[in-house]
């Protein structure tokens, strides 16, 4: 089967690899229908080390189950599946409690040992636990939308909640990608009063604003936390969702959070630190968030999109087959594309 | 009056200084009966660069009013007040919000503008804002809990709620001065199952069991953590207070928390940088808390106090008058005293 190998920064490459297929008894064979490139693909497309094996990439993706192992019960040979970016087995202490990036028994597709979502078929451990099945058709127009679900809507949703959105709130979202767009949408959705996005790409502000920004701060650093306070009544944003990454994207939302406010950040941090004092120990701002357990937000999510309620896969600005999933990573790289799904 | 003034590391002075009155319509001047050394003031008198004019020191005390200016409404002359460690108005957003430590016309003790608690009086700003009148006698025996609330104790009680400390959770206590000891109190006043204290002064743990500590760890860095993990059933604790404010017993701290879990963090941090990626972010581990809102929690607390349900003062292991007090700071200083009390 074909699928997409990372062999060093830039180097990303289409290849024959073995096929996928059901190995334990838990596991599931999913053939793959739609993926995506994610901006944390980014983080190693700009600085991985090169490597003999490389490594397997992808962990966003919508497919067909074509065969399952003996012991799952929840998807049949057939159904539409979505993944979450993370495999759960549902079962285990921290799945109970919703929080399935932290399963003893689950992990993270791609890398070395398993397959990955940018490529024609996955082997899905923990079916039961991990899998959704989706009620619509392979080719539903909802598609888009679906395949946000195992990752950046969920993930901009875990932002908004770890920074404690809801309804009459003011809200700032750093960083205009895919997950900050979303984010948008998921304090939208929250009942959020106020919602400043701080992005300077024209394409995205205008999106942003179509999913129900208020407010835009195209400043950086300094200006932009003095920005967003004029915004808001000097007193800065109760709920901010860091959705970069960065030490300066991360010490602009601790900056213009409101004392008492709320930082939720699901930018995968690139950088070593937190200031530990100021800005948000003096003003008791809380620090929540990490890598969202998607997979509990699923089927929340999952009707509004179904209704049409909230459109997250409007980000989605490109569309490739599997042999232009490097020129995807291209494109988004150089800020040409907000995000590129993969059609297969 | 005789107040205490600190020059630099090491040298604290107890001087005649003016004698503080009523200057604002919104002051009250207070002569102070009892007030305490904080773990706080012996960050200054490790560091304290050499000054000319020096620093009035103290910020934890309880007094009778002497006189109130023409503004103050809820407190009269003859009455037994406590203060919080920072004044507020009481009235701006974020005081009806329960954060006076964010008081837009509210600010800290001592400095070199205004008294410090450890002096025989103090001008009290936003008299009404502040001051919480106590229902006893200036020398009942309660004294010592009721001057926990100025700090202390609503520090431990805030470092729990910042940390989500609850009934059934499992919490750990980085720290065993008498903020440490208040949040034992406070997690099991919340309803804590499992309560581990992270400390090695003997006296200090045996407290610490009396308030309800469960268990002990008195292994540091790695081994401590290790510690707790076993104590928790390998997965960490629910909830942790920070009541130390380094670098490493911060990093201890993130360490500790079960994923998902909270840190309530009330020390004040010392040095530069909380790691931005391990631990807290993999492990969706929430960092709040900061300067506590004591004056939130007074009347929370009191009736557990004048009932005897709680005894925070049990923390006071030493007394002296005004003139002992260099040698209170010496003594908490080289872990001779946990907490000394100022009688005045």
């Amino acid at each position: 089967m074909r699928a997409t190998v990372m062999y060093g920064a830039g180097d990303v490459r289409v290849e024959t690899v073995p096929d996928a297929r059901v190995i334990e008894p838990t596991d599931a064979l999913v053939n793959i229908t739609r993926a995506c490139i994610c901006g944390s693909d980014l983080w190693p497309y700009k600085s991985m080390e090169p490597s003999e094996t490389g490594r397997r990439m992808g962990h966003e993706f919508i497919g067909l189950v074509e065969a399952v192992g003996p012991e799952v019960r929840t998807v049949r040979k057939g159904d539409l599946v979505v993944a979450p970016f993370a495999w759960s087995d549902g079962t285990c202490v921290f799945c109970r409690e919703g929080l399935q990036t932290s399963c003893l028994h689950g992990g993270w597709w791609g890398g070395t040992e398993l397959d990955g979502g940018q490529g024609e078929a996955v082997r899905v451990p923990q079916a039961d636990g991990t899998l959704v099945v989706l009620p619509v058709g392979k080719d539903d127009a909802l598609m888009p939308s679906l395949l946000t679900l195992s990752d950046v809507m969920g993930t901009g949703h875990h932002a908004a909640l770890a920074a404690n959105v809801g309804p009459g709130k003011s809200v700032a979202v750093v960083g205009d990608g895919a997950v900050g767009l979303c984010g948008v949408i998921a304090a939208r959705r929250l009942g959020a009063e106020q919602i400043i996005i701080l992005g300077r790409h024209a394409d995205r502000i205008a999106l942003a604003r179509d999913f129900g920004a208020t407010d835009v701060v195209s400043e950086r650093g300094d200006e932009a936390v003095e920005r967003v306070k004029e915004l808001t009544g000097g007193l800065g944003a109760h709920s901010v969702l860091e959705c970069v990454g960065y030490e300066q994207s991360t010490l602009t939302a601790l900056s213009i959070a409101r004392p008492g406010g709320a930082v939720g950040r699901v930018g995968v941090p690139q950088d070593a630190s937190i200031p530990a004092a100021q800005p948000s120990f003096f003003n008791n701002v809380t620090i929540a968030g990490g890598p969202a357990p998607v997979r509990a937000y699923i089927e929340e999510l999952l009707p509004d999109v179904l209704e049409g309620r909230i459109e997250p896969g409007r980000v989605f600005d490109r569309v490739t087959d599997i042999e232009g999933v490097p020129d995807g990573y291209r494109a988004m790289d150089e800020r040409e594309s907000i995000k590129v799904m993969i059609q297969f």
